[in-house]
């Protein structure tokens, strides 16, 4: 089930459930980088097992690929039972969600089965990964459950009704279990990610190239940018940079936490 | 399934998913009232019948009372091929929900299959009642679909994660349809229940008493009161004045419509 | 100062500030319609007085027009001096707003002295009316004060700076109004009407017809029109059917009270 | 007027508008300590100047003290000369307020004098301060505009309606300036406080001491408190580390910046 294996690491693990080619390999590259074992899981295997072994070489860290399917509570059991084996989980991000399709669907053809299934990878998905890696993080009074959000977790959008209900959800859940966790030491926060996600930047040839990704558009993509046209630059957000903010609320001092954070493309570039 | 039947109403049926012993049932009371022939849906049949019998005899009305399971896909199809029988479903009004407990549940001890009953039922089955009545709003360019909603679906709640999660899932939903089926006609709305609700008083000796339902609260009832503490009279809604809401609604001329409304306890009586 | 004098009414009076061609005149007419005493207030003596003869004989009510500028103190209470000399003021609308163009305003460009005022119109003109009539409001255990917002109450709009920042105002202003006087009977709400509002159809010939009004915007309405697109029938409020919102909310039932309800364009017509 | 003078920094001034001696002295140290030539900005010239010393000698930086009266228009267009003759404002963060009372005040006690001075700080001075920064920032294509909001921010609270108004007015004003300017390449956020800012702990004796602090509460404090129980920790946050949010929003990445972020209280400390 893993593509790597080792001794667990004294920082504790961190969990980055939902990893494709943009947000969830930079996160885990960004926290392999600080020095984290990382888990990364996602339905894919061979794709994640690439990821694994490129972030693995890259920044010298140890990170494990195991398959999970956030519909499947018993899936979701399995695959933690591999993480929690690694040591104790420190960070858990939540990213998975499960799209309808990659364009606006009319309410009356949406499958009731895609329709729950949407909605259940990213509200219930994201409970019962918190419920494994809680025991550990309420013992040891820290840890960081962090869930990402999009356009759609704020305003009803047309065309996307699984997606919104799915990411509203995620955003209540993300509440309570803020105010139900912080006296217990675990800082639970959510991003909210209101615009496109591209491809890193920083591996391609140097200064002010356009995104090479505008064709690859994620879904909360598509309606971000319904919404927030006129954004800067491209309009299109660096996953490396999205990150940041990733570990910035992991790293934020126990004096303050965050509990919504909201980020979207910034100004044109300077050049 | 039916504990009446009788031939469809010019007027349309009114729907009424999930109905107890307050809200659900003065809703229904109200339309019968106001000429509609009114199907309730619930999973207790037995009280259901009651309340069918005790509405047709006093409003001299028709009265469905039909068993629905809204956690399952095939109960709510059955049901509403009983419903659909009827007429044409003018009005749906969706209140259904299954909370895990009526008090605050720690997220740990919460079983992940009741967590995930109790999101669906919030949410997945208030899409998939929705999806059985639009095809005949959209034909007829008309109809009303109204979603309950509580002081849960605006703020996380310590102890009610479940619930938060469903209703932040049901205002997400009810959004995204607005958006969509307003240009076809259809209205949707949802309401924010912001407190207890009680027993109606209309029926009781007259005036100024107090309610005789303190003991008997809602699950939303007990969050309501911790977020809204000093409201005024006793605290505790009459659900015959919150039907009048729902009336209110789908009376809204198609001049202007209502997406959201809240409700919560009024100021001190007079008297 | 008065158009007309009489005796108090025994329903007491409705104070209708901010007084324009469209909403304010068609409340004017609802309340007096439904009985009340109205005093209307606005700058323009000329054209108020003007829809105080029409009201008054039309509805066969007492309407007085009382000059009003909201973004002076002295102005204010003269004027309501005026109002309360006619006996117990139970009803406050407040409307008025300073709009600095009716098309979007860069920034860079706006004068302090007009988006100060503006501002001020917006939020503490509603505070400063709502003191007048508070005290004989607080005596009597009753009263409704009703503030209109616009789409600019909920999200910030690009080149409608000032309308935004008043806006944002006048809905905090009314959340903390309604907590603090609900205990003490007096009833606050917030009508946020996310559209255009045109004329009253009511008066033009029959079935149908499309709006005559659709060069006579205001600025709210050419806001509204970029946020909720594709919205029903040819997408402006009848004003009248507005007011009907408004007089709901005054007759809502002392055991519930909304605090905020929107209003917007409704499905298409049926003809 | 300035109590030091020098030769403008290549990296531009940050102008920190209403500095007391916890967050504002706090985010100006930071700047400082980061290499900015900082502008400190507040009513009360002798303690700024007290400000000013300390932080110019500790952090070995420039540092101005420049009286200003947000509530006076001419006040603040002379104190941003002075500002302004220092060089490019490249950061502006605005904090001034100016709070009725530290203790709720009931609406009918409210002076409107006051009630109008408490709004027009926070809200309308905030737009002439940007105002007046704004030039330089658009002509150079980059610069962050800062806005501190609170608990009031979010939702109003009985007896604090001057707090209320204007803090949803800076809101507004937030969101607005950052879809107008975010295309110019300014970047515009607002930083909920949710709680109650303490004295720093920076200079205390080591590890886990009682915050000094809790009888020096400032008015966003007492509102939070209510608000937020339960918070981890004393319940106090350390201005030093609310100051690194600052910072690190003024140092995002062009990629993607965010318009809004709270913070609260965090855990409990592990000592």
């Amino acid at each position: 089930m893993r593509s790597m294996a080792s001794s667990p690491s004294p920082k504790g693990i961190a969990a980055i459930v939902g990893v494709g080619p943009k947000l969830g390999r930079s996160i885990a590259r960004k926290f392999a980088h600080e020095g984290y074992t990382v888990a990364i899981l996602a339905r894919d295997l061979g794709q994640l097992s690439r990821f694994a072994d490129e972030i693995a070489r890259e920044e010298k860290a140890q990170v494990f690929a195991i398959r999970i399917d956030c519909s499947e509570s018993r899936s979701i059991k399995e695959a933690f039972e591999g993480v929690l084996s690694l040591g104790f989980v420190e960070v858990l991000v939540y990213n998975a969600y499960h799209p309808l399709s990659w364009t606006p669907t009319s309410f009356s053809d949406i499958r009731l089965d895609h329709f729950e299934k949407s909605v259940v990878v990213s509200s219930v998905g994201a409970f019962h990964c918190a419920q494994q890696v809680l025991p550990g993080m309420i013992d040891r009074g820290r840890g960081t459950i962090l869930f990402t959000g999009c356009t759609a977790s704020l305003n009803g959008i047309d065309g996307y009704s699984d997606l919104c209900c799915g990411k509203f959800a995620l955003r209540g859940l993300s509440q309570s279990l803020a105010r139900e966790l912080q006296p217990m030491g675990v800082h639970v926060a959510h991003v909210i990610i209101d615009g496109i996600i591209g491809t890193p930047r920083g591996t391609l040839p140097s200064t002010c190239q356009q995104s090479s990704s505008s064709h690859q558009r994620s879904s909360s993509s598509s309606v971000g940018e319904q919404q927030h046209a006129g954004g800067g630059g491209d309009g299109v957000m660096d996953p490396d940079v999205l990150a940041q903010t990733y570990w910035q609320l992991h790293m934020q001092d126990r004096a303050i936490w965050t509990q919504e954070i909201d980020v979207r493309p910034g100004g044109p570039r300077l050049c």
